[in-house]
């Protein structure tokens, strides 16, 4: 009976790796590639997540320093300043990433729907 | 050629809900429950963990709210400062956030052993 309900849990998967090492590719990494895709910019990507452009600078160079060639790299072009855009094993990452997350919920659900049952219920 | 590999890099899939709020339940949490199963008692647990008691207990206190039931109940017996059991409820957490790991790994692992070749190795 309740007209107004608040949104319903949801499992957030982190996948990281490697396991070691402050340096890792996650979510906040991945998210980042997502928006220089879409936007070819660093600086456009880094504003659209309100991050400063010298720290999304310093996100791309780790990326970049994680794998054995870069993910990211500089376009020139239309926009004045240069841009940026994802590299084919950029591109290859993001992919096998985000399939990655979608099959990790994907395989929990059952177990998840089980879990969120359990939870008391937030007002 | 090599006589030493460093051990190989691994996926963590750290599993958190619900996404919104700083209380929720991830991995920390579901080790301090797995350590407390196993010793029954939070002050060993938290021990084992290089947690202070008082780190754990909040733990435990947050994760009691987060659930219908307490997951984590006080018991009386051999230890003279009594123990901490999982109750039926945790024991059931416990297990389906154990299988939602492992088969979030399953279904991440053939993207992931590609994403692994595609890492610098390291040194």
């Amino acid at each position: 009976m309740t007209t107004m309900s608040p949104p319903a849990p949801e499992l957030q998967p982190r996948l990281r790796f490697p396991d070691q090492g402050s340096k890792a590719f996650g979510p906040g990494k991945a998210e980042l590639l997502r928006r220089i895709a879409d936007t070819g910019s660093i600086r456009t990507a880094a504003r659209e997540l309100g991050m400063s452009y010298n720290r999304a600078w310093l996100l791309v160079r780790d990326m970049n320093g994680l794998f054995r060639e870069p993910l990211v790299v500089a376009t020139r072009g239309g926009d004045r300043r240069g841009g940026a855009a994802l590299s084919p094993l950029g591109a290859e990452v993001l992919a096998r990433y985000t399939r990655m997350e979608a099959s990790c919920l994907r395989a929990t659900r059952a177990d998840w729907q089980a879990l969120r049952r359990l939870l008391r219920p937030s007002d």
